[in-house]
């Protein structure tokens, strides 16, 4: 039998597939993780892709049903239902990959030139002796002056402490990485300088790592927020940093440790030395980016909520015991409100573009949920306490999306179809899962507009005071241990954080005059965000009812604007740009609020009643 | 009796004196520790002093053998033998007074226009609303901007981390301190900004606390450096701290604790806060600086002896772990050589100035003796290793300046007149007393020119393996426990230390082809400088037969070009420019050093050998 060599893409992955495999148990062979509902029938439509290169089967009858006919045109195909007639290159959306999958793909290249803050000289020295005994940071400010036509008098306190026995081991050269007039580390020469991209949430830390002079990024990690432990969000975080200086310093220095450990953790993967970490760049929401710098966070939670500093900061990284080149910095991005933090301002610098001439809505879900309305170059600004619902906190089987957790999910016949990270034995349910759950449940009928449980469905049961939908019986699959139900009370925590995230957008939509359907675009940022099923974000009325072309799920948006700014000093000065530009809309202040907000509950499309809109 | 009021200076202590109580038992009655030998026979001369104002009993047959009819006329006195005839003001010369006394003038103010780096401004500030939530730094530098024109926009981050809760409790208003663009420190308006100045040297570590903006001196003081305990001279310390990075980090910690405890003593004293010090100034011996900064002292120590750094360095002082106010600076004065300090630096910066046109030799010392030659603006600079001995190490009863310290020595007719610290008991000899048994044991002919200890005189004993002089025999005086004596090893060790000195000396004056006659002024500073009896250290050959009035004793010197920096940033500014011009000399590399060495080990006024000066 014939086999053709095919290329994954965005994975780099590629494999041998048979002219009797689909690609789907082709990908699935090679550890491709395409979601699959059906089990390859060719109707769940979840392993979509696109044939980029080489050619396959004709479109099967399922495909025809599910893409347009310019679909089928520029190659978009189902995995299951395609075999291949050649080699090939297949592209996969982010949608079809399952979670475990895509997170591998957020360490992606970041496209602009690299034009670091920091940079590197070759330094050769002369030999100090008994008739020219100058100090050696004199020798070497000499030299880079000579050298370089760099009049920089200043050496970090850090860096200096290293110099004397280095250029003695270096045989008296080395690299010197300036910064602002300031030699801020040493190096043998060559060496390269690395660079350390953090977006700080309050459940997770993503970091990268990137290579300055290149600009590409050599490893990227995600860790969990170990502050976690003193609450899960961010109102609870800045009570527990308010009980006393020392408490607030226990936060700080246990996001400061994770930090080092993740630094440390993608310097072991990329082969390269921590020392080597010349700068950095964090972002974080405003109370993660306070209670790291060491910022008092009370007033933050307090009205008329005020951050301690919204501009962006340098600070060195060894201020904050972090554990990089001893005089690189850390800069962090500016702030824009206490409750949108510099988080939410690299995903505008990542998102963001002068040909960007449409009305544009860009949106980071998490606890909190940031929301911006990009319109002729005028950005207003919200955000709303959407809660961890979607984290899967507060949900009764909710859980990380980690091996196990449901994170695709429909219901066809009252039967659950389902997907699990890592195929592993279903052990609970995670944020995309939650999200499809409480859509299908709606779409099924068996949750009303109210969001009440219809208790006549043979999948309802009564448990303790609450209804439950089963989703997974017991044992009711090989592996299953217990039953994951979605509550009737879970169905109220959703409602709560859909009702925020949509009011969130409704208000800036008001502000600015608008409806719907001025939205031309829709962009998803963060990590849910980017696992969402947007048209079961849409039915639940969370997301605005827009043909679906007009939504991007981005990733990691915030990761990425950190990467642009730690690459690129144009960057830097462009966000502060965007900040000084942005109008900030205090939810508590706007008249009509808990109106939108109760309205915003119902599940189902949003449909402003027409009485409200003349009440704003 | 008619009593009338006498002020004595420089201690600014004041008391009635009875007409019948001579000034020296007045002073001593109030508390003043004149020194008198003879216990106030008149033949001693040691309670020298000047009438400045008032009239007192005509001079007595010893006072007119003690000074001249020109010194008679300017109305310098024996404190023993002057009673009052009116109110007056007496002025006593540090030489006069005991070392307890002298310290108290240390904190002598310095004479220069307060033009501290660090400025302070009044700011009044709006206060924040739902609908003006701008972060609290942004309101401040906006006020700074527009109260007083000044545009800065960098808040150190420690000072940022004080500024939300501080504002709200000082109700939007306080006192910013800003140095160089960069807003360091926050205060309650109205505040006094307050400087720190250290010299810190192998031994003592003096600090001074300062009014920034009158230039006062508000309290000074002196502990032991706790370094000691791991090696007593410099190059014992280096050796400890080469051992391992944890060792030099260790040294480090002390000096920081040090400084610490005293800065908390100053405050405490001028009922102040350390939180106020916005400024500090450090100066020191180039391995007391470098174990301060954290930087390497290995290659100091090793030809061809290279600083780290040696030009003026600029430190926040919490990177070091001083705590002062938050975003304060420690500014370090630029070293001169491996072995020529910061400390030296400020000796110059302290006692030249423009006006000074006389062919001046300015000497430090201590441990490590620095010596500078000042002709017609140019400085031949050197250091020679004098040793501890004059600190009362390595010597039998030597010991520190304390309470019952031997500190003025007088040997008339073999019977040893002497004088303690507090009067108290004797219980050893310090650094003055021993420079001063040296001079008189060779003029009394005990010690031959070579050193060697006349075994015949009766005073002289065998003791263990070596000859030794009793200076105080067992039970001689009430109180007294047990003899003091000076053994041939003391004398050997003493010929080494004055060796060293003098040679240093001789080899500028060779490089500059003079003789001692064109030495027109000898600066001598240092704690130890200042107490000894020059016409003694003349007489041992230390210093060069030139006449009295030639020498000035000027105390701490360090500390006052210390102090002159931090209260000005001109001084700073001439603190680099003397630096940069200094031509320094190795010792080591200096033809005929060794021969210098062995002739100035002789006892008596130096002379050169005549075949000696043709081979340099």
């Amino acid at each position: 039998m014939e086999t053709y060599k095919i290329n994954f893409e965005p994975l780099g992955l590629s494999g041998r597939c048979r002219a009797d495999e689909s690609l789907l148990a082709c990908a699935h062979r090679i550890g491709i993780g395409i979601i699959s509902l059906c089990g390859g029938k060719g109707n769940c439509q979840s392993c979509r892709m696109q044939l980029l290169e080489g050619t396959a089967s004709k479109p099967t009858a399922s495909e025809l049903k599910a893409y347009s006919r310019q679909e089928i045109k520029e190659g978009w195909r189902l995995a299951c239902q395609s075999y291949p007639t050649s080699d090939g290159k297949v592209g996969l959306p982010p949608t079809s990959l399952t979670t475990t999958q895509r997170v591998q793909t957020e360490g992606q290249e970041v496209t602009v030139s690299p034009e670091p803050v920091v940079t590197p000289y070759q330094v050769k020295l002369s030999t100090p002796s008994l008739t020219d005994a100058q100090a050696d940071a004199a020798r070497l400010l000499k030299a880079l002056n000579h050298q370089h036509r760099l009049s920089c008098d200043n050496i970090d306190i850090g860096a200096l402490s290293q110099l004397s026995p280095k250029l003695r081991s270096w045989n008296w050269q080395c690299r010197a990485s300036v910064r602002e007039g300031e030699v801020i580390a040493f190096g043998p020469w060559p060496s390269r300088q690395l660079g350390l991209a953090v977006d700080l949430g309050t459940s997770k830390i993503s970091g990268y790592l990137v290579d300055l002079d290149s600009g590409q990024t050599l490893a990227a990690q995600g860790v969990s927020n170990p502050q976690i432990s003193y609450g899960e969000d961010i109102i609870s975080r800045i009570s527990y940093a308010t009980k006393s200086a020392a408490k607030a310093t226990q936060l700080q220095k246990l996001v400061v440790k994770a930090i080092n450990q993740l630094a440390s953790d993608l310097c072991a993967e990329a082969k390269a030395k921590v020392g080597d970490i010349v700068d950095a760049v964090l972002v974080g929401n405003t109370a993660m980016h306070h209670l790291l710098a060491g910022l008092p966070v009370k007033q933050l939670a307090l009205a008329p909520f005020v951050p301690a500093v919204s501009r962006a900061i340098d600070i060195k990284a060894s201020h904050l015991g972090l554990k990089f080149a001893p005089g690189a910095y850390l800069h962090l991005l500016p702030n824009i409100a206490a409750f949108v933090g510099a988080d939410h301002t690299a995903v505008l610098l990542a998102t963001l573009n002068d040909e960007n001439k449409e009305t544009t809505i860009a949106i980071d879900i998490g606890t909190n949920t940031e929301v911006s309305l990009i319109d002729k170059g005028k950005i207003t600004t919200t955000s709303c306490a959407s809660g961890p619902a979607f984290e899967g906190w507060h949900i009764k089987d909710g859980m990380r999306a980690a091996s196990g957790a449901i994170e695709r999910l429909r219901i066809v016949d009252n039967k659950v179809q389902y997907q699990t990270i890592d195929d592993a034995p279903a052990i609970g349910i995670c944020g995309s899962g939650i999200l499809d759950a409480m859509a299908q449940l709606y779409l099924a009928g068996v949750l009303g507009e109210g969001g009440k449980m219809d208790e006549k469905n043979p999948r309802v049961r009564a448990s303790d005071k609450h209804l439950e939908f089963v989703l997974v019986g017991e044992k009711e699959k090989k592996g299953v241990r217990r039953a994951i139900v979605i509550t009737q009370q879970d169905v109220r925590e959703l409602q709560l954080a859909k009702a925020a995230i949509r009011t969130g957008i409704q208000v800036l939509l008001e502000a600015n005059g608008y409806g719907d359907e001025k939205i031309q675009k829709v962009i998803i940022a963060g990590a849910f965000g980017s696992y969402i099923d947007v048209a079961n974000a849409i039915a639940i009325g969370m997301l605005p009812a827009l043909p679906l072309e007009r939504f991007q799920q981005v990733g990691n948006a915030a990761g990425t604007g950190a990467r642009l700014a730690l690459i690129s000093r144009s960057k830097r000065a462009a966000a502060q740009k965007i900040v000084s530009g942005i109008k900030y809309i205090e939810l508590a202040n706007v008249p009509g609020f808990n109106q939108t907000f109760m309205q915003a509950s119902y599940l189902g499309r949003f449909r402003l009643k027409e009485g409200k809109r003349k009440g704003v």
